[in-house]
């Protein structure tokens, strides 16, 4: 939870004046988010939330994550809009940051999780990589096997900290995903984060999806494996054949997998277990003393990678 | 910034269910905010704020300051409102804590305070006091001289780690304002915490005031004291006159001092400098790891208590 800048109120109407959205009425600092500072600001017209670029996103991506909101509304697929300025910009600067005001999104993010939320979010996901399908622009994936390499090397001499072995064990697992990795899958505009309190939900139907900033270019398969990892296991890291069935079905009632993309399912768990493992292990490592978020446990992504490295099917996730 | 307790959706949705507000639109967790935990909540009928309390909080003493807010909303002070259940009660429970739904109040806190914002939060003190004035219930501040020695006790062996000499001076401090502490003044409902962040604007005019959870029954004047030391120094903790003239003109405007509140107002301001300085030399000092608020420098307080000490006569104060 973290809001890291503090805008002041002469700034902020300032900022707002901008816009055509009226006088602001309130303004509030949200909790949840890691990666930017985010408000939720009430004018005279609407509800919005007003966005500031922390340094961990880089402002050369910025572009591509916009434009892919817009290119999602403009094909109905409900999700954040940012809103142009008078002079019909959307990114503009706010405290000596990158800013945006987007459209504020109904719907509560489930805290726990129901077999109806992963056919929600196996379907939202097919929608969202078939409106994605004829975005024109790219973004390479950074959290893939070179950044794995990076995060292991930067983690090889204390990630025995967090569990015994655990150094060796990455190094076998990332020699065995290079030598395994699928490199020709059908690739697309995929979410790469789209964890429960990404996907907001209205009496049980997915009403929107947010927070695209690890959206890139990549096999869309591990979008859906990413998902798998993110809503198929239990509290206790316990894989769900139920919930895994209900979302790879709702995924394939819109996108059927191709014969390769169900081969390599089992591995891209893999890989996807094995990136969040890494960039919470590495996180944990390095916490920052004064830091306003607690580090996610680096070993629920531990427990999901070694259960995956037990699946032989994708038969086994429920296809 | 905290949200100490993680609401799940479900619960919230049978929470709001118990009122008739219509469905939960949205809900988010709010960045400000030291004690409790607090949710901005949309429903299909308006804004709340719901707060959960946390454990620095003492559950006997909601039903005062519950039924404080309601009697200054009663007499038109603009606060926020307990909303009242269908059974007809405001004090519930979610997440096993004590739970309120209170009225949104639009406004924003000034983050840069200029003379009219102490003009403002002047005549909205001494509104407050008036308001409150036929209030029938009491509660002691348990941050006055018994406190301030219990603290002095719980920081001595530290207090140096923070500023050379200061557990000395603090013990000296105390003992003088003991000796000089006035116990005869008027006194009422005081605030007691009406720092920039509890006081909403709109246009250059207060727009109302919330979090009462330091109210107590004290002498009125020190709370206007607890203003001057919040409102009328620069960023360099520096005394600024011409703000504390606008604060007290704008009170006394309102609610004339009497001669002996005046001569009284530079040891009051000692007392609550004190009182600041001491807790955020606590909280300081006990810095638990993984806490979610980064406490506040406690030598802001100790440099305006020195300036205290230097002020003979409540005319330096603007009076």
């Amino acid at each position: 939870m973290a809001v890291y800048t503090d805008v002041s109120d002469g700034e902020l109407t300032r900022f707002v004046a901008d816009y055509d959205l009226g006088a602001v009425l309130a303004c509030k600092g949200i909790a949840e988010g890691v990666e930017n500072s985010n408000y939720l600001i009430q004018t005279e017209r609407a509800s919005f939330i007003l966005t500031l670029y922390e340094k961990r996103v880089k402002e050369a991506d910025l572009p591509f994550f916009l434009g892919l909101m817009e290119h999602l509304a403009a094909r109905g697929f409900s999700c954040p809009t940012p809103i142009k300025a008078r002079d019909g910009g959307v990114l503009r600067r706010l405290c000596g940051r990158p800013a945006v005001l987007i459209s504020f999104l109904e719907g509560l993010w489930p805290r726990t999780v129901e077999p109806f939320h992963c056919a929600g979010v196996g379907d939202a996901l097919a929608r969202f990589h078939l409106a994605g399908a004829d975005f024109p622009m790219r973004r390479a994936n950074d959290l893939s096997l070179p950044g794995w390499h990076r995060l292991v090397d930067a983690t090889r001499a204390r990630a025995d900290e967090v569990a015994p072995g655990l150094a060796r064990e990455l190094a076998t697992e990332l020699a065995a995903l290079e030598a395994a990795w699928p490199r020709d899958l059908p690739t697309g505009v995929c979410h790469a984060d789209l964890f429960p309190d990404n996907v907001f939900f209205r009496d049980e139907a997915v009403s929107g999806v947010i927070d695209f900033y690890f959206a890139c270019t990549e096999a869309l398969a591990y979008d859906l494996a990413i998902c798998l990892n993110a809503w198929c296991f239990d509290d206790e890291a316990r894989f769900n054949p139920v919930k895994a069935t209900a979302l790879v079905q709702a995924y394939q009632a819109r996108r059927p997998l191709s014969e390769a993309e169900r081969r390599a399912l089992p591995i891209l768990a893999r890989g996807s277990a094995l990136r969040f493992l890494l960039t919470r292990l590495y996180d944990w490592l390095n916490q920052q003393p004064g830091a306003l978020v607690r580090p996610k446990d680096p070993r629920e992504y531990l427990q999901k990678l070694r259960f995956h490295r037990t699946v032989r099917h994708a038969e086994d996730y429920g296809l």
